[in-house]
């Protein structure tokens, strides 16, 4: 009997995270005056060990015990052969999964949530804010303050609140809480209500309201956390594919293809950075990071300065960006639904070490639907992005008689997403081509921002 | 750091599963004239095979290659230390609990599902029909049918099928059809709406007609398949405890405390067999099947001859049951709703070898809680009542100063129950003191019944 999964003892966890700045340059964020920003101005936002690791170009960056600790709950995470979606694919390629479904909040978020929860609570921080679109990242964060003592505010717009109670009853089970945004409890909130009482919310008001509600609480014990983009966040993330090099390693293999999908791209960043380091020192492999065609930022979008939020209260970031005011249609992968794209993983796109794809909505939950049928478990719809570029080049391996071997990112399971897949077999969902008139004037707002700077990594 | 997870290699996995029959005597099923059920009077309804098996006294049945090629998806299942539930509680005792969350369904349910969909496909059927109140057994048994081809049909009482949108979407995932019950497709379905159009449903319905669909189709290539209760079941559930027992060999532990919780019986059985063989040959060891205390099935009804099912097609069984027209109020543990007990484990019980308890609504959600914000993983509503049983254990042990070693069987997650959750939250929910004349009422129904003999097995 072939074996399905490779499994990592606990204590060979890595105890090291990998940080890319080591090895590639980036932009420097700009602030209000245009120059870069400085440590301190970030410190009423973030506590200034997290501050530190953003700014940091060490190479490899101790796990704390304590956060291993409480990451041991669920990983190592499996690395899985997906023996019947090569069998239904008649391909000869092989083809792994990192599933990183196992954890209680159900996606890799946590990997991020949980260091975040600890630094802040060294820095005798007691309550932590954030937004949440779809619901997973403000999940993750209040699994993450459950583990450490710490009160966790997540502001949910008000669309998916309404739409997804089961994710502020998930919320609500680690004694996390979870308001509709706009909200009446900050001035943003009260403001995006006097516009419009009946707003659905965006995720750039429940940002404003996160950030106001941690930089206004006058005890000075309250920060803000982002669940992507950021550099520390996808430093946390490369345990992922830290992990499955060891593991892939264990069972003499190497990656041909790797891919994750990418919507602010810690999952993408998470899984690939490792990798990235071997292709920057030589090594030959593939690079995909898979986006929603519907939401196309390193496919289609310019790579300029523009800022984290709707609101601009974020520094200016250099990264592809479809414009901060950028509304996407309404496809069912929120967690792929952000102007933007992480500084790092922009400027390896710009740089050409990795090669952006993009899907569109009824490709990927065709593809979903296809490795539930085979594999059983059943993606969230992030996940079905990237293994439909997996399904693709498995097609590919086979019209060309190669064995490649294909790493594909499980960013998390579909259970709480189900109503998605429900509308999918009832044909009510849809692709969304991009509106060329919307994205030419979204990206107007770059006109007077400064350009970055050309930079060579290898 | 001490290691939360104890795990098994794909080539751990049991070979073989027990059969408790080898060591137990059971009162035989009767037929409608008040004999013993023959082989032959079960062949419109289940496949000769899966009939052998539920009548064998076989000590160790091999399990098929091609059974445990699907259980691989996701067993072995990991035993984990709840080591922040234990420091949660201040008790010297080792909690164990075997994970069955991590199944594509989401629970242990899949455990016969699979075997019982590979028995049905090498013996030519081409369709399974069934019944499902919550949704667990219905979306075990469409996974199961997707991975041999078979064609599946769930019949879901209406009342859930309305709440719970999500387990029919996780139903038509894997491929399965599912409609509301009672439904306009089967005569009893019919029969049903005629007498009240509004009606609810019930399991006893649904099972009508899941029965009524497979026995009438000609072609004579559909069977009807139950998802606990029957001696196959329980036995195809025991893969459960035999790998617990080996992962906890494998650190040096025996349990002092086997707890499962129990509805049918097959979740409990599962866990506990295995032990129970070990009990009756003379090894000390606790072991609790814990039942909801407004479903008292093992704790207060008597030991009788009872039909299965409210419509009393199939034969009377030798069960503690609290009469085949109960019915339960409305608590939130579909899984535990039933009036009957598996006749292994209502044999277990009168012979003492077992000790039945029971919790209110309100203690398993407490407990539910409180694992939730130390071990990370949301129960499900079943499990919590496994889980509060393995509490008030633990601080027993404190009181008592000892250590002892408690395995509680984790049957599945809440990820499809929030809402439950969510009204837990919110004091929605009550506990359902047993109406003792609804009792008294209910049992009349034996009044008729032969009685069962009094067995002994050790």
């Amino acid at each position: 009997m072939e074996v399905r999964k490779v499994l990592l003892k606990e204590d060979e966890i890595p105890r090291q995270w990998y940080n890319i700045l080591a090895d590639i340059k980036i932009n420097p964020p700009l602030g209000p005056d245009g120059n870069p920003v400085k440590p301190e101005d970030l410190a009423p936002v973030f506590p200034m060990n997290l501050i530190e690791q953003e700014m940091s170009d060490q190479r490899w960056i101790d796990i704390p015990d304590e956060v291993l600790r409480v990451l041991t709950i669920w990983r190592p995470s499996p690395l899985v052969r997906a023996l019947s979606l090569e069998k239904a694919l008649k391909t000869p390629a092989r083809i792994y999964f990192k599933n990183e479904s196992v954890s209680p909040p159900g996606s890799h978020k946590p990997n991020t949530a949980v260091p975040q929860a600890y630094y802040n609570k060294v820095f005798g921080i007691k309550k932590m804010t954030t937004e949440t679109g779809a619901g997973q990242w403000g999940s993750a964060l209040s699994f993450a303050c459950c583990q450490f003592g710490l009160e966790c505010k997540v502001y949910m717009v008000r669309v998916s609140f309404d739409q997804k109670p089961y994710r502020k009853a998930m919320m609500e089970s680690w004694g996390g809480r979870c308001v509709a945004s706009p909200s009446a409890e900050t001035k943003a909130g009260r403001d995006a209500l006097e516009r419009d009482p009946n707003t659905p919310g965006s995720l750039g008001i429940a940002i404003s309201e996160a950030i106001e509600a941690a930089v206004s609480d006058t005890s000075g014990q309250t920060r803000y956390s982002l669940g992507s983009v950021l550099n520390h966040v996808m430093l946390h993330q490369t345990i992922m594919g830290l992990e499955a090099k060891k593991q892939l390693d264990l069972i003499g293999e190497y990656p041909d293809i790797v891919i994750g999908c990418a919507g602010g791209g810690s999952n993408f960043a998470g899984i690939a950075f490792p990798f990235v380091c071997d292709k920057i020192n030589g090594r030959q492999v593939e690079i995909y990071p898979v986006e929603p065609a519907a939401c196309p930022t390193l496919t289609r979008a310019p790579f300029v300065y523009d800022h984290g939020d709707t609101a601009r209260y974020t520094p200016l970031l250099p990264m592809h960006s479809l414009g901060h005011a950028f509304v996407p249609p309404p496809f069912h992968a929120g967690g792929l639904r952000y102007h933007g794209m992480a500084p790092t993983v922009s400027q390896l796109a710009m740089e050409g070490i990795i090669a952006p794809r993009s899907v569109t909505q009824l490709s990927a939950y065709e593809a979903g639907v296809l490795v539930a049928r085979s594999e059983g478990h059943i993606p969230a719809p992030e996940t079905t992005h990237a293994l439909a570029c997996a399904v693709e080049e498995a097609h590919k391996a086979r019209e060309e008689g190669k064995e490649k071997v294909i790493l594909v990112n499980w960013s998390g399971h579909g259970l709480l997403d189900l109503g998605a897949y429900e509308r999918y077999f009832a044909h009510e969902l849809q692709d969304y081509p991009l509106d060329e008139a919307v994205m030419a004037e979204s990206v107007k707002v770059f006109a007077n921002h400064p350009r970055p700077a050309a930079l060579k990594s290898r």
